[in-house]
């Protein structure tokens, strides 16, 4: 029976992916999951595309060492910008955040106007333009660098987030863009400030993150991967496996990532990638 | 005549050293320099001590291997994490930047307490509360996470940084540290906020910054490594040559780098540390 649960992998530069997994765990829980996060080497958003891939190609093949069958690239950053070059050095499928993303934009807009935020690299990529600009939309792209260490910070609820969200947010619906009616979220770490973004955002606008239909694609490609076990009450009677690995600080993984997946951490292992 | 000259290499893990270079220039201007930054794996401040020590004990060996005769880690969290390390590794002599930081604040203090601000990890560390102490002084410690991306954003005149200075020094001048005075600036970034946090440090106040006497002690190693040539006067005529490596990408090098040096980054040189 174990064997045919699946094993899913998951990716991200940090913690920001657990905000990924938490949805996973909602739409798909009987299947089991190794989550990678390269707190090493955190984070991604500022570097270049050779650095982002070169990392997030030996996430990869690490998670693939521990039995995936099944890659998320849980961080916009690197669905961004090396995803072509993950799907190439992989031998499973793989599934990144920001087609997903794209997709659930495309279904909530009426005006046909989206405004992204992400990293300075995710959005330097415009991964998002693209994928939005496929489906007809128009899209203004918005770095925020400043949003993910003020979510590290813990200040998700801070005057001092609010004001920076405002300026960040105030340029973004501005020229021609005051009217977007959807604003993606197109970074992982973004989801934890929500609440202050609802506030912040000018009322007539939808928030989108890809968390939710990221998890909603991998379980439309588990259907075709794996089809449903024999008896599939007994499957689903089975609750998550998680695994965890991280290229820094056990400890610190365990005391942050909670924040972003929303119940303890228990099992931790610390990777060396051998740099 | 070019044999005489010596080399200094310098390492961060990635602008902020360039304080500290600046600093170098202006103190031994007849000098090779050699400055490697990390900038591929940036930001040091929220990793482990391991991971720290690993990577910045293969920046001292590659700027060895570039003809470096004394080390500068120009980066407190490298220092306060890993300088016995990098000793222990090199070939050549090592100087810190908190050793020089405590000695100009144990001269610039007069009611022997002390403030002292920094990354994550060099806070946790008690490197600069353990050197002040040897000292005879009382030091508070306070991380400030925020202030080096408030900084690489470029908002080091900003009305958000003003507002976060203040409660993070606000948090640090109080229960018993009030009348500190001396704030040592314990990260190569903050140099570039000096103006903001004068306004906002209260008024009694010396900051130290560790660039400066850091290079008098450089000079002063320099002095007893390599005497003065035959013809001194020929030597300092020389202008300073600069090489400068880094791991991420070189464009993003020049540009945010020549913030922190005060003049333009002409020669960058990519390096792949094969990880």
């Amino acid at each position: 029976m174990t064997a045919r649960r699946p094993i899913i992998g998951v990716f991200d530069s940090g913690f920001g992916g657990l905000t990924v997994l938490k949805a996973l765990l909602e739409v798909i829980p009987d299947a089991d999951y190794a989550y990678f996060g390269d707190t090493a080497r955190l984070p991604y958003g500022s570097k270049s595309v050779d650095t982002v891939a070169r990392y997030a190609v030996e996430a990869a093949h690490y998670l693939e060492s521990h039995g995936a069958q099944l890659l998320v690239i849980a961080c916009n950053t690197a669905t961004a910008l090396a995803l072509d070059r993950i799907t190439q050095a992989a031998h499973v499928p793989v599934v990144g955040v920001v087609e997903p993303g794209a997709e659930t934009a495309a279904a909530a807009t009426k005006n046909r106007k989206i405004v992204v935020i992400g990293t300075e690299a995710t959005i330097s990529s415009h991964a998002y333009r693209k994928a939005l600009e496929m489906r007809g939309l128009e899209a203004r792209e918005k770095a925020c660098p400043l949003l993910v260490p003020l979510v590290e910070e813990g200040w998700v609820e801070h005057g001092v987030t609010e004001q920076v969200a405002r300026i960040y947010l105030g340029e973004a619906f501005a020229d021609g863009f005051a009217d977007a009616d959807v604003l993606v979220l197109g970074c992982t770490h973004y989801p934890l400030l929500k609440p202050l973004l609802h506030r912040v955002a000018p009322s007539h606008v939808n928030i989108v993150d890809s968390a939710e239909s990221t998890a909603r694609t991998v379980a439309g490609h588990l259907q075709e991967l794996l089809p449903p076990a024999g008896n599939p009450k007994d499957e689903r009677r089975a609750v998550a496996r998680l695994k965890f690995f991280a290229t820094d600080s056990v400890e610190k993984f365990r005391r942050l990532g909670q924040r972003f997946l929303g119940h303890e951490i228990a099992d931790v292992l610390h990777v060396d990638l051998k740099e």
